[in-house]
């Protein structure tokens, strides 16, 4: 019998020098003392991938996007065979292992692959003969033998899926904070930290922005009941945030975190003529160009006129309106204009299923502080304003108030897991 | 038909910043104007492959090989990248494949693995589809699926190993000095660049000292006839040095050129008694601390007594005196001493092997400048000899001229090449 196997994941940051390479040892050296097998999955070291894309753009102003995955994925195979070289210097045996040798098998959409399987074979049998493995995140292999990466955020799911794939107990995501909080502590200081959030919580966060954690990896993680652990690896004993399926017999708070998203721009049209088929013609012309349209607003019809409004990610705003402009022309819409300073202010709770009245209280409080919303949004666990950015600061202050998240609420106490597999 | 091939080999210093990787992709447009193939091998940008060792042996002290294999293998492969985006930045279709992907295949001895087989069906393939193929030079991969590399100068290796598997027409070795020249143009201003060299005497050039090129791609290259030119990737138009078959219808020099090695200490045993299996005695401990002797020295004995001389690298000097005082003790000789202000000269010819008297010519114009021989050693290309350091230059010098090395001689034509496969 095989024993235990926990999959800790730690980022550029916690990577980023060579002392903090042989802190992480360090730590790994403490967690196998508990008697588990560990599968370490590795992120390039801070900077490094920015560097050798820098280079790469001034190389080529359009570069291909498989030299590319051949470039980054140098950065995680460094990161992961100097971490083994520490584990070995601690008398650990330990095995460097890229995305090919873990098996790690994915499509061939280069620079954003999907991972279709993973032949954890060889990965077993090294775990078997007692060693800790070390990967190289963030990359796997086509069908043609080429090397691809999975995009932004990759070793979060690169460990995700080795964890499924090798059949952890969990997957621990080590990283420079210490993990998942009600809203930004850098923007409302009572900020608290989560002990434990649904994966459907954190899916909603991390599509509004919270980077602690990628869409993909929870996803992943949500899909094959993965325990998710997020982690500070700059300090010792914390328990961080525990992500896993809620659990329906537990009470659950209302609300379980805010969210700000300053990176948003509004485009309103003005005097559309309401005929079948105008929305599409202005949603086609932005989903050809590749830009993605977050929330959309249509008022009422007025004498076969509409005004409509949606929102975008800001540094999409300027080719966004060129577009808008010449579909204007041929929709034969009055007015283009554009708002750069507005912010997306979210409040996510698995506890709003349960809960009447969420949306009301957020639109008292923000009333109640002059602030007016511009636009709303709705879905089963989380609501979205928008607002004047001047006042985002504001409204993530008194609403973090008015919905308690200071307060700790004991929620749930160790994770359920039920593999679907 | 497929076009003739041209197999490129460009070192760390010629790769060795961004601007150097876009001097030598229009070095490659300029070459695929002849309407050749071409491959390229690539070694680490200079001073990567240092980095990443300092930062291994800073982990551990005794860092395994099979890590840094995977480490320093990353060099490689991001020059490879990074040439291939400067390629199709001109247009050229290129596509960057590592040591796994072009099939290189080694034996399991990490750090200096040995190429065993080269399986370029997918490199024939692209270059069938007309790509420009950047290979990441000094890596391959072991029956285990894990990253090899080849050991210093591993690079050369792989282009000539490359060529022979592709069938190239030649192997063209790009660094920073422009061919082989007679002897060090830092120490004799009058050193003439040699247009041919033969195999055999690049051979002993290189195990001389000679760092143009390693002796594992010179020996690869003459066991299967592949010429290699010798040229620098910093000028424009030159010629280079051609590295071929001799051929024995053409008038040979007498001698090709003079190297001087500095690094060079002398052990003397004195007193040794002369008995069968001292000499085993004595080398036999050298040999099992890995140490190697180069030039032997015995005179003859006296009232069965001898005394022993040998050279070696001047860096395993100290190890090799704390061995030799042990075994002087065992074995009862006399004395030990050591001289590390030593030099070796070394003339190489092919046309010697037709030519007798130039050891007596080396020994007559050495004796004319007062330089005293301290020993000997000749082969079928070579004669060496140790002298005292300080008449190293001096030495190089009048040998230089007296074998009239700064006269060019036309020696060859173009190379015969005939493949032994």
């Amino acid at each position: 019998m095989s024993r235990p196997l926990i999959v800790q994941k730690y980022g550029g940051t916690s990577v980023g020098t060579l002392e903090r390479i042989e802190n992480v040892a360090n730590r790994i050296v403490k967690a196998r003392k508990t008697d588990v097998d560990i599968v370490v999955v590795v992120s390039a070291m801070a900077g490094e991938t920015d560097k050798l894309l820098k280079m790469a753009r001034s190389l080529s102003p359009n570069p291909t996007r498989r030299e590319i995955d051949l470039l980054l994925s140098s950065g995680e195979r460094i990161s992961a065979a100097l971490l083994a070289l520490a584990l070995q210097a601690r008398n650990i045996p330990a095995l460097s292992m890229t995305g090919r040798q873990i098996g790690l098998q994915t499509d061939n959409t280069h620079t954003r692959a999907r991972i279709q399987n993973i032949d954890a074979k060889r990965a077993r049998k090294m775990l078997d003969e007692n060693h800790v493995i070390v990967v190289a995140g963030f990359q796997g292999i086509n069908p043609e033998g080429d090397v691809t990466t999975l995009g932004r955020g990759g070793s979060d799911t690169s460990a995700v899926a080795l964890a499924v794939a090798l059949g952890a107990e969990q997957c621990e995501i080590y990283t420079d904070v210490d993990g998942v909080y009600t809203t930004d502590p850098r923007i409302v200081p009572q900020a608290r930290r989560l002990d434990v959030v649904s994966y459907d919580e954190m899916l909603e966060m991390a599509s509004l922005g919270a980077k602690v954690l990628q869409i993909r990896c929870v996803e992943f993680a949500h899909k094959y009941q993965m325990p998710l652990i997020v982690k500070s690896s700059f300090t010792e004993g914390d328990k961080g945030t525990l992500i896993c399926e809620e659990d329906p017999n537990m009470e659950q708070p209302v609300v379980s975190g805010i969210m700000c998203d300053k990176n948003q721009a509004k485009i309103t049209l003005k005097e559309v003529p309401d005929q079948p088929g105008i929305a599409a013609n202005i949603f086609e012309a932005l989903a050809t160009a590749s830009i993605s349209v977050d929330m959309i607003i249509q008022n009422t019809s007025e004498q076969g006129h509409t005004d409509l409004s949606f929102t975008l990610a800001r540094e999409e705003l300027e080719e966004a309106m060129v577009i808008m402009n010449k579909v204007a022309k041929k929709i034969h819409a009055a007015q283009v204009s554009s708002d750069a300073k507005i912010a997306k202010i979210s409040i996510v709770g698995a506890g709003m299923r349960s809960h009447s009245g969420v949306a009301a209280q957020i639109f008292k409080t923000l009333s109640a502080n002059n602030i007016n919303i511009l636009m709303i949004s709705t879905s089963e666990i989380k609501v979205s304003c928008i607002v004047e950015q001047k006042h985002s600061k504001l409204a993530v202050t008194t609403l973090h108030e008015a919905f308690e998240l200071s307060k700790s609420i004991v929620k749930k106490k160790t994770p359920t897991k039920t593999k679907k597999k």
